[in-house]
This record gives C-alpha cells, structure tokens and sequence, in this order.
C-alpha cells in the first residue's frame, strides 16, 4: 500500500501527533478485508502514525443486502483483530465500522481500541443514511439497521476525541455537541457516494473544522470498481483553520496528517466565536 | 457599473427570483455613496431584479474610527434614500448596512424596505467583529458599536428571509434559527478581509446553505486601494445544494442571481435531514 502523503514528522514540537487514515480496498472477502485493515495499521505505525483510522464498512461491501451476512458481534472476529493489532504496535485504532449483530437488531458500528489493545469506545451510527436522489442515488440503511442513541468521544494523551460515521457528519449538531465537551479532533469514518461525494464530502469536512475550530479527518473505502456502491474516496483531514492539510483521490492507500494540536487554541484565540456565541439568543442543548 | 453575471431570466417558472447582490465602491464621500447605492439599485430593477442587497457600510468606509463620524438615525438621510429607490422601482431594498445612531449608541444596522418603500425589518449585527490575527488582521468592532439583541427575518412573495451581517455567518446557530423559522434565503451583507476573505468566506456560505438547504447570498464593498480596510469582495450566491451559483472578483459590479425557490423543497426531499435530526440527542433552542 503507497504512502500518499508522508511529510517528515516535525519534531519542533511535542504536540504534533501524526495520524494515518486508511483507505483501504474493501472485497466481499471478509478475511482479506481484516487482514488489509491490519497489514495497513501495521504499516503506518511504522511511519510514525500514533493513531489509524479505518473506513466505514472495512470488512463489508457497503449496501444493506450484506449487513446481515458480514454482521458479528463485539467482540467478535474483526474487532478481535483490531485489538491485536493495536496492541502489537502500541497506536490507536479507530476501527472504521463493521455491521454489529446485538440481540436481534444491526447497527453500523465504530470500534476504538487504545495502545494497549482496550475496547475504548462503541459509536453506533446515530444518523442512519436514507435518502432519495431520484436517478442518482437512493439508499435506505434503515431498510435493516437500527440507530445508535449516544454521541461517541474518547480521551487520548493528545486531546479528546469525537466520532461519528458517514452520515453523522451531516449533522452540525453532533460536531458542535463534540466540541462543546472538549474535542479537538473529530473523525468521521464515511463512504460517501458518486453524487454527494464530489458536491459535499469536503465542504462538509472544512465546514464542521471551522464552525468547531478543531481538525476533523474522515476515512473512505477506496473506490472498487466491480462494487454496487462506488465510494467518492478522498479520505482526508482539515485544521481547524478549514484548510485540507491532506487528502488522497479514489485509490487505495494510506493519508497521514500532522495534527499540531497547538492550531487549536491558536485560531479559537485568533476568532473567538465561542466565547461570543450569544446564548441570550440561541443555545444547543442536551435534553 | 457592468453586470457581472447576467444570465436571461429563465421564465419557464414563476418561482424563480432574480436577485442583484451590489458590490459597491464605498468611498468617504457619504452623498456619493448614498448616489452609487440608489443608481445600482435602479440598474439592477431595470434588470429584472426583484429584491436588491447592498453591502455592509455602504456608506461609510469600514473602520470603528469612521463609524460616529458617518452614523445617522432610522430613519435619517440614507434609509430615505433607499426607501425611494424601493418605491420607484418596485423592489425589495436590503440595505447592506449604516452605522445607526439610537440614543447615546451605535449599531451596524441593516434595513429592509419593500417595493411600495415600507421599512419591514432593521438588524442590527449580533455578533460584533472582534478578532485578532497577529500580524494579518486585529479589529474590535466592540470599541465603538453595541450589538443588536435579535435575529431578523422578513417576508416577502417568494418566501421567508433572515438577515445577518457580516460576522454573524460565523454562528451556524442564527442561521439554523432562521431555517426552523422558515427562512429559504438568508442574506449576509459584508465586508471579509484579506486574510479571512480567501480563507472562509465562501465556505462560510456553502456551509451555511448546505446544512439548511436554502439559498446564501452575501454583498460585499469592492476593493478599495486607498481605504484602511481591504474588503474581499466576491459577493456571492449558493444554492440549497451547496453550490456557487453567481460570483465575482473583488472589482465594483451587479452580480446576478436567478433563484428557483423549487430547489429548497427538492434538496429537503431528496436529503431530508430535517426530519432525520436527533431531537433526542441535541436540540437548538431560543431561550
């Protein structure tokens, strides 16, 4: 698997973290699909990334018509191996998602293992994607998944952490809710499409990173031409200034980003917005 | 003052509005700005616009230092200009904005008139521009404006618009407001600068537009060499779908923009994220 974009790492400061989001090539095979998730994990551990993202749907071709094929629960085979592979190179896995059997429903599900192996974190897709764009694109993932009810964040020792999958990102309150309690990093596993993809992938990645003032990285299947769904790919990652620090095309590969966590507080001091927000006037709440 | 983008008015529908976004050269003669506004607004009726926006501080240049020395009282000598120019041509006047003069304060105030010259709406900005960039851009309206206390929307024959000036594109929150309330344009007269210009202003937009599918546009001052304050120009509009739809550079001009106001109600349809929000998980509330 290439390196798409490997800057050397910038030693000037202890806060610069490198992240690897893997865009990996996903098959009806689900073994060679785990497999492909640990070898590129391996891979960028070595580069020096410290935490790894996989794609939405890692070990499953995307459409609702495998969910319940691929479908295992946690733990279970595939996050197993995420475990392992986290363990056995000391980073991060952010493990994409893979659809989870619990009891008699499906979810699509994001795993989160920390350096030492542990299960971290569950999100379970909150914001199942249906929509109907008629000649282009109509899906349905609620014809056999159910909703997750909770947003996600995990500690890590460069910052806290948000995650959502895919559609999630459509949604500006769920970033907002992330960056109210402390995140400075948001990750959205996703496999856009062939129509939102080119129109909306990348705004809506720059748009949350400025609105919230944090870095948002996102990571695709790579594009399989003999798929049902051909994902936009593009997996990438935006400062919180709203600049695309790195980004890759259709192909497979891993994109690593230099996350200088010192951005943060440096363009929420620059444009403070969230201490001018005027919450006489408005106001987002959890119930 | 050369139109910019004039595509003919598509007449197939009677939903589609034309709307003028004046780029005017502000300079520090008020009379003459007040001149400049009053013939844009009656080129751009003449050309078929039905609503017109001026930019912010269309007749003062863009400076704290300024602001006392050019406010005025609603009304005073510019709203009655614009109220006018509304009457005469029989269009909708969104009067970018004046430094306002109430009592013993100062506002950024925008006011809106209708075709019979009716003032039907007056903003004054929310959220004051108070930022500092070392070395690129230091600003603190704050040292000589107050801010205004609420959002505003107005009613016109082709549906509900908000109005934000300027910095207030920067709180999703107003204009998700203004979207729950109806709103299917939202217009934010304002003057970017050179370092947040290229950098946020159209995402700013296309954000905006895309999270609550329903058309963006912005007026902005024309570059002037000799002022103190750089504006960006490029006076823009984005449709529901996340899309420039009329642009321009940073030079004096009409930019023209056909709305199909169809477009809000097909993007909702095919993306229907409003229904999809998690009520349960976060809510945007108006104390």
């Amino acid at each position: 698997m290439p390196a798409r974009s490997f800057p050397p790492l910038d030693l000037r400061s202890a806060i610069v973290v490198r992240i690897a989001l893997a865009q990996l090539q996903v098959t009806s095979n689900k073994q060679q699909n785990i497999e492909g998730a640990v070898r590129a994990i391996a891979e960028a551990a070595k580069a020096g990334a410290r935490l790894v993202t996989l794609p939405e749907c890692f070990n499953c071709p995307y459409g609702t018509k495998y969910f319940g094929t691929y479908a295992e629960p946690i733990p279970g085979e595939s996050t197993a191996a995420l475990s392992r592979a986290a363990k056995e190179n000391g980073v991060y896995v952010v493990g994409g998602s893979i659809p989870e059997r619990a009891a008699d429903k499906l979810y699509n599900t994001c795993t989160v293992f920390n350096p030492d192996g542990d299960l971290i974190a569950t999100h379970r897709k909150i914001h199942l994607f249906d929509i109907d764009i008629p000649g282009k694109i109509t899906f349905k993932e609620s014809e056999t998944l159910s909703p997750g009810d909770a947003p996600t964040m995990f500690k890590t020792d460069f910052g806290h952490v948000g995650v959502g999958i895919c559609y999630d990102m459509r949604f500006p309150e769920l970033a907002q809710l992330y960056a109210e309690q402390g995140c400075s990093l948001l990750l959205y596993p996703g496999a856009f499409n062939m129509t939102t993809g080119p129109a909306h992938w990348e705004l809506l990645q720059r748009g949350r990173a400025l609105d919230n003032q944090l870095f948002v990285a996102t990571a695709s299947p790579a594009r399989n031409a003999s798929a049902d769904y051909q994902a936009w790919g593009h997996s990438s990652c935006v400062d919180p200034w709203g600049t695309v620090i790195a980004t890759t095309d259709e192909q497979p590969g891993l994109v690593y980003a230099d996350l200088d966590m010192s951005k943060v507080s440096e363009v929420r001091h620059n444009i403070p917005i969230r201490e001018q927000k005027r919450h006489d006037l408005y106001r987002l709440v959890v119930p």
